[in-house]
């Protein structure tokens, strides 16, 4: 039985365009401040306990984000035969680098963030998310900008895994959204090697930044699958894409995804199964259709703009 | 290019729960009244077009109702071989009756809400929604309590598609979610008879309603089949659920029913197809293990409370 | 010059009627809990720096409480020739008992306040409010029903401050302002004896409180002066009244004021001076004539209803 | 009694900093648009009636707009002796109009709006405001630039009323608010001329725009008198201010405004009399310090930064 509570007159408020917002009650601030790169803040919410937010976008919570963090890693190292050297860009508060490890062929993960205040203030603050993660002999964590370090870098990866937020022109990942860093990023890739990104609200109407960053890995990656999942505290479903060099993640079946798990995962999934796996990647028609028609290729100096 | 725009400065907020609302940017307010039953008002957001919103609640909206509808009706309607007689309770607004007509097997739709300001309103001011469907000779429109109508009825029906608000103790259509009501509905549907109704949010944390909603059904239902939808106006995805006396819906594979569609129904889906229906039904696994271990069922005596 | 600052996405949000409501931008909560007799939040905007909340109320702010208890408690203490014992009735931060002391005669000053965890709370957190004055040899604190301790107590006073939230008949305070009670503080009152308190909102077209306010005193009571201050943080215009046994602030010039206070006092004040004074009690034409045409006499079983 | 109402879910929010929001819960939206100059609204609120919105900031409302346009206009009618020929900048829904007109001594009264849709749509929409005021036969309205208009105009002018928006740097209004321009209205005034406006919130903590406002008109004239009046739709104490030649109204006592009124008036105010008079012009000590303390001329090319 559900006992009903008074309405709370504490909020984060977020706003994902000019006509839409999303309320969260909130019960306590933990950290709020700028770092050098972005404004962070750490709060509860009644409804998704912690929450990390970076430049007022919900990051993830300690209520839902295994959903997101699962939806965007597993497919895309499923999707690889045996990834052993694993990329992440971005993904601060860990637990992305937590997802990967928990694949057993994993012998290095490195992961480059550009802000180590955020790093540093998840490690503290958000121990659920990384789990120690920060700490495993696996783990390389670079504090730098990822394009720079790729483009510096002579090391090839089994998979890469972009943890950033959208590629608005303002924003700082911008860069790492567009044509010419998918080739750099392919040139990484091991021969099987994949590749996986949240892109962005799968939401009518605003999937024209779902549909370009499509557009843009179809532009550079043979196999490119769409999926969404859905995110409670984000207020919308959410867009995610694995790219590949040459296996479909979409061909594989629900037993065949539960017995990779089984066979190649420690741990347990809370939402990724062999049936989820599905459900993912079983797109509605308006959305495959959009995906497809839409004409728009992100370039370095072509970006999309945004809503504020 | 997305053009940039400033925020709009006119909203309205819906609240989830206590902790938890929705912001729709407004740009006309075209009906704002009391009916008989419940406050009622249709405006126009900047995201989502125009809305239908019944105490406070958003019922539907002119960019994604065809989400929600088609969503509510087709898997009901292909789990029947071969559905001639249907009925409708709630769904004022007149896009379910829309969808039904469209399988080209139905009869007669019969269609039962006890707000007839809100039928009336609908049919002047959401074209859209209805497109003449009220005028269709198969349908015959009451206006009444449904479970009244139900009760004093010797009617036998194929398909029964519920379209109401939640069960919340304090809503008027509690009595519409019962085990005592399921059990009149079962038996006024034909031998290979299907149900269907939206059941609230399918998101943790609150997914304590689609889990008795589920329970409640399956101790009346042989088959019962759960599944979720993103009605992006709505803010959080979706539960629905088709009960049967035999067909279960989850064992279509994607041609199958892409087959039905075409042979069976009128016009074009936008949202529905085969491969659609593999998503709806492939719930995530943290869903699927919350409706199995739910262990309320909603009794005419025992309701359950919602928040406020 | 001021320097431009992005929107905060943190915010407390008070209503003061079912179509009006104020937003806090927050960066800090200090306190979040209930206590026994009501909700109590201590925090920080933006605006107005450190803030107490009580049921969702702002009572005070670390920015602007100087108007409030200022304005509260000398008009009432000047209208005494010399109050040397004074009774304060709720006021649980303290504020007002520090501007209290800061009059030179007063030998004792009682504050009864039915919450000892805001006391506590305030001691601890409003530093600024208390100031040190719970440990003032002339201070007794009693955590009791104000109406209950002065049922019972034979002290006469000279000034009775009371210091409360709004009359509404859900509030804890209702029985604080009614005629009744009125009846029961003027009897404890010394001959030249004054009382003051804050009576809601002198905001057009929420007066109605005010008046009613206004008027109980007047059947009580042979002189009732009403005057209003602006208190940033309340967003509207707020009432006062001081009524007395015998003279009339509205009857001291400017300069006599000054004079009073150069005498009386310690400290300086930050608000409140001869100057303030006419302005306080020189209302504007319409609010002088709701006053006096509210023909509605709180009693104890004739409550007022509130705005949710 | 009041009767408790459950509160709206459909709003207006206007930001007056980026810590501090005003909700006004809306009944209906009659005009949204953008003119050639600006955005405008006129919706209908819950507590203010209907309401004009210019660029998200309200200007008046049918329940209040009567102390707002008092306040302005009267205290500058009445410290000059004889106020024949008047000019109103901006003003373009005429209540400053009705006003001026309402003084027997004029003969002519110039209105200077630059936009002349809001003209119109006042007209049409606000008849409450103007109330037949454009029509009277000695009403002369201009759209056009009030500055440029001012440069090149031989006229000479009793009083001034500048019913402007403030002088943020991004605003319309900023070339209406600096020294050069109050050198230009003084060279237009005659011998005992005097010039009204209001200065924007009177509010600590941002009192800083009505300093500013006082030291630049002090830059000017002789006599500067600053008040206070408290427009509840606004959410915020509300400053203003009377230039003159020679009379200071802060000398009139109570009666003598009373009798100007009673001689030189038609019609009844609902706000303003000898009492109101000397409540606006006896501000708090702390504002009163503030002002003077405040060392900033606002020039042409140098504006002064606002909140967004």
């Amino acid at each position: 039985m559900i006992m009903s509570e008074p309405r709370t007159s504490k909020w984060y408020i977020e706003y994902s365009s000019p006509y839409l917002g999303h309320m969260h009650g909130l019960s306590e601030l933990v950290v709020s401040l700028r770092t050098n790169f972005q404004k962070m803040d750490i709060l509860r919410s009644g409804a998704f306990g912690t929450c990390l937010i970076l430049d007022d976008k919900m990051q993830s919570t300690s209520v839902d984000e295994f959903i997101y963090h699962e939806a965007l890693v597993h497919p895309a190292m499923l999707a690889h035969p045996r990834p052993e050297k694993v990329l992440i860009i971005g993904g601060g508060e860990g637990a992305t680098l937590r997802e990967v490890l928990r694949h057993k062929t994993v012998r290095q993960a490195v992961m480059v963030d550009i802000d180590d205040q955020v790093i540093e203030l998840s490690r503290r603050h958000l121990p659920e998310w990384h789990k120690g993660s920060f700490d495993d002999q696996r783990s390389v964590v670079i504090a730098t900008d990822a394009r720079k370090y790729l483009e510096e870098s002579k090391d090839t990866f089994d998979v890469i895994i972009t943890d950033l937020s959208e590629p608005v022109e303002e924003g700082p990942a911008y860069l790492l959204y567009t044509k010419e860093f998918y080739q750099i990023a392919v040139s990484h890739l091991s021969p099987s090697g994949t590749l996986s990104l949240q892109a962005g609200t799968a939401a009518i109407p605003y999937l024209f930044n779902f549909g370009a960053v499509f557009q843009t890995l179809s532009s550079v990656f043979p196999v490119v699958a769409p999926y969404q999942a859905f995110i409670p505290s984000f207020g919308l479903p959410w867009g995610f894409i694995v790219a590949s060099k040459d296996r479909d993640p979409r061909k594989f079946d629900s037993n065949s995804v539960d017995s990779m798990i089984l066979e190649r995962m420690q741990g347990t999934n809370d939402f990724y199964d062999g049936i989820c796996h599905q459900g993912l990647f079983s797109l509605p028609k308006h959305i495959r259709k959009e995906l497809s028609s839409t004409n728009v290729v992100i370039e370095d100096n072509r970006p999309i703009f945004s809503y504020h």
